[in-house]
């Protein structure tokens, strides 16, 4: 398997090409990273984009839904959808509103979907899902039950071609504007996990995990 | 004006119903607190979805990139397009894999687009646009450059439908699962900006105005 995703007319990086970037590590990391997927696909000609979980392993993205839902039956009979995953990293505060902008990881994937049938594949997909969200928690888990499985939608999505486009550091300004005295520079975003919030049904001494007192840790 | 945006085959919420709002009040909330929407278009029959930000004035988004883009481009010569922004909030850890999930706030617009021409509508969109990301400091930068506002793209999306989708609060498990003795609760995401990171060449004695400064207040 090549290092880069092929660059064709899907997936070329073309405003601020400097950023683009095709190597899969830097795809699967940003993949790897995010939470959700803006998924895109299109019912009766027209644009639908669905936030939905997902997870991936290797070259495919599962994506799950209701089995009954729209977005499961829909991306079930596409040929190509287009995903995704951006994560915001802060606001770039520029000399001017032009150069202004934000500072962000990003990657478009457009892949091949299939509807995945059959328990034992529906079930690994519906694991690394999991996993992706919550690393560890599947295990401390009961089994899924199979109606549960049924009635769980799942989508293998190939990833046919991907970029990844990362802005990262300080504004850049036009030359002239340095002179002007406005303060510029960036107002970094990050997105933390808070302390565990208790369900109020918990049972008698029933405590966090390691594992979910680790998902705390989780940096986005 | 109606208070709620009319329910029809686009934007009826399907899944999870009880999660669905219609209401102009709580789509427009959610609007105004996100940074970034995920517009989608179709591209020779085929979708793609691109993070963008964006500003709204009334029942009108704007939307803005380098005047040549293909994301300007396209999306002028479509009839429709779909944008959503979901802002995360938690991970919902549940007793079972079935039932965990995430807390979310999340728009979904169908809009037709249209090219804003005239370098006044586009001014204007673009403060509505900056002033979104950076409260108040339009007016402390530059007036753009007229080179600048027609390197600029704008569209504008008026809102055609729309719905709102929140879920928030505990898990909610089958009833017998409430037996295991696992931990069961919510893991809150919260988005944060941070300290200002100042750029390295300021002028001598430039600090952050008090507006810059209560930026760093924002929540997401």
């Amino acid at each position: 398997m090549t290092a880069e995703y092929p660059v064709g007319k899907l997936n070329k990086v073309r405003q601020l090409r400097v950023k683009g970037r095709y190597d899969r590590d830097s795809v699967h990391r940003i993949l790897d990273a995010g939470l959700v997927a803006q998924v895109a696909f299109v019912e009766d000609g027209i644009p639908v984009v669905v936030p939905m979980i997902y997870g991936r392993d290797g070259e495919t993205l599962y994506l799950h839904g209701a089995r009954k839902a729209r977005v499961i039956r829909i991306v079930e009979g596409s040929e190509k959808i287009c995903l995704n995953v951006t994560l915001l990293d802060g606001i770039v505060l520029a000399r001017s509103a032009f150069n202004s902008s934000m500072n962000y990881r990003s990657v478009t994937v457009f892949g091949t979907p299939r509807l995945v049938e059959g328990s034992t594949e529906k079930l690994r997909a519906m694991k690394v899902i999991s996993e992706h969200l919550m690393p560890g928690r599947w295990d401390e888990l009961r089994v899924p039950h199979e109606s549960e499985v049924k009635m769980t939608g799942v989508i293998a999505v190939t990833i046919d071609a991907a970029s990844a486009k990362v802005s990262a550091g300080m504004p850049v300004d036009e030359p002239d504007d340095y002179a002007i005295p406005v303060w510029a520079g960036v107002l970094p975003l990050t997105s933390q996990l808070q302390c565990l919030q208790d369900d109020d049904r918990l049972l008698p001494d029933v405590t966090a995990s390691v594992t979910v007192r680790t998902l705390q840790n989780r940096i986005l």
